[in-house]
């Protein structure tokens, strides 16, 4: 028996189950998978690149997706935001700083407006913008986010906001999708897992590594931020699968400042050719439950199958 | 309906919820009302004053209780463990250190080894001591632990150990006892929650500041460890409501520590007096969700009872 939630019911999808808007590596193709296959797909606008944007909208084809922008980054290019609306996604998402410039934009355009926060303050806060959906983002998701964790944040938020309310860190699997619910979430939103599909755009030396490692080899950090130039504000920094770059700079970020001019373009080329103890290597902490590279369609049908499996055969009971 | 599980089986008893010994808060009135309620207690012996564990057992009269031991102070005084152990505790937990000096003893005394971890390769490793339940702590628990966290830790050890799970930090209500259950866990172990409880040892003014906070205020430090003369190892830290003493010198522990002939008396006066500004109150992510301090009998009933009516009409279901 399918779940409903109010987020099918909004979205009017089959599951409660939304691709996280990774940047650089929820493209089109993943994101029409995920819808196709009965959840909800959303690009990552990334840092703005407008090519890619368009062109991975393309690879969308005609099935709906949304977007997902980095706020603190479209400040900077706004019209970005007029460039998506004018794809007519179904949802646009908002993470990692002030939303209130962009929200009544979105909503008259007629699309649900997704904002997806870090804590309680910052829930209320986009709730009393109008925001449609409040994604509650725990600390072990993989790539950028803050320091509070799933298990807490989602009951607090759902306690706190009135709209619903989406699960994000922490799930790869039906287990994760049904606890989410357990904790008054109306759905959850899903990034490494899907990272490692076959559909990301994620480096095949990375999707092999989320694959091989542990949940126990991961770290927040801003290390892999700096030495790529970007300033992310206060609180936000990314969790990444250790490596000998993160080994050697992490904490000592004046460090790597100073030594840019070699470590720069160092970086660069490294990252360029794939070598992983150089690169950035987003990843959560769910990596543990993660053993293989399926298609989109078929992560999307094992965890909402388990979940539903677990929901109608509660453990406990005998 | 009762949730019957492994834990339940193995411990005789009628809710999967056991009381996290908390030192100086988990004392012998607290532990035997758990139990009693049908849940189990766990005395806290701390860093180990013989008189008050001693005592304590006694305030538990002739309940059957457990005991938690630091590991690594437990390791200074050894003698200790003996001392429990001649008390007949139905359980003995183990938390922080290197559990395999200790583990044969407790359990050629009959008594069920708990131990508790922080990621995936301790929990192999204590199952391989022999451990009857591995406790997984995630990241937002009160007091002391470590970095990752419950949603992704649980299903992680689940996968990893044949004995039961038990997950802890987080849970302070039915909505996280039937997440964890979903994620694979036999049971909960709860702290804060019973922190704010009537019967804990808990100091009132942070009883109140428990009530009163919100999960946004916690931060994970080193600073109340360094001024109490502490040193724990790497990687504990403790989670605590941050006040101003952790404002002023958390991050700088060096600073803290050139300080302490002045900042350690201080520490301690202010402490004794119950000053929120400068005590530490070890507190979890989970405050946002505990608004009163009921006695713990009340906290069984309410978080078993949530969690059942969670469990038999699962949300998504309708």
């Amino acid at each position: 028996m399918p779940l409903k939630t109010k987020l099918t019911d909004m979205l009017g999808i089959e599951h409660p189950l939304l691709l996280a808007p990774m940047g650089m590596v929820s493209g089109g193709a993943l994101a029409a998978s995920v819808t196709r296959a009965g959840g909800f797909g959303l690009i990552g606008a990334g840092y703005g690149d407008p090519a890619w944007i368009e062109r991975e909208f393309g690879a969308a084809g005609n099935t709906p997706v949304g977007i997902g922008f980095i706020t603190w980054s479209l400040a900077k290019q706004p019209q970005l935001l007029d460039m998506a609306l004018a794809r007519k996604p179904r949802t646009v998402m908002l993470s990692f700083g002030d939303a209130a410039p962009f929200a009544k934009k979105v909503k008259d355009a007629g699309a649900l407006l997704i904002c997806q926060v870090q804590n309680v303050k910052d829930a209320k806060t986009v709730a009393a913008l109008g925001a449609d959906i409040v994604v509650a983002q725990g600390t072990e998701a993989g790539g950028h986010g803050a320091g509070r964790a799933t298990f807490t944040l989602v009951p607090a938020i759902a306690d706190a906001v009135k709209v619903p309310v989406v699960a994000a860190g922490g799930i790869a699997d039906g287990r994760g999708m049904a606890a989410a619910l357990m904790l008054g979430a109306a759905g959850v939103l899903v990034g490494t897992r899907f990272s490692a599909s076959q559909e990301s755009l994620t480096h095949p030396n990375l999707k092999r590594k989320i694959v091989e490692s542990d949940g126990d080899s991961t770290t927040r950090t801003k290390v892999f931020d700096t030495v790529r130039g970007y300033t992310w504000p206060h609180p936000y920094d990314g969790r990444a699968i250790r490596n000998a770059f993160l080994e050697r700079w992490h904490g000592n970020d004046s460090g790597l400042q100073a030594a840019m001019e070699t470590e720069g373009p160092r970086y660069k080329d490294a990252a360029a050719q794939g070598d992983t103890n150089t690169m950035v290597m987003f990843a959560g902490e769910n990596i543990d439950l993660i053993h293989d590279l399926p298609p989109a369609a078929e992560i999307v049908a094992r965890i909402t199958k388990e979940a539903e499996t677990l929901l109608s055969r509660p453990p406990g009971f005998r």
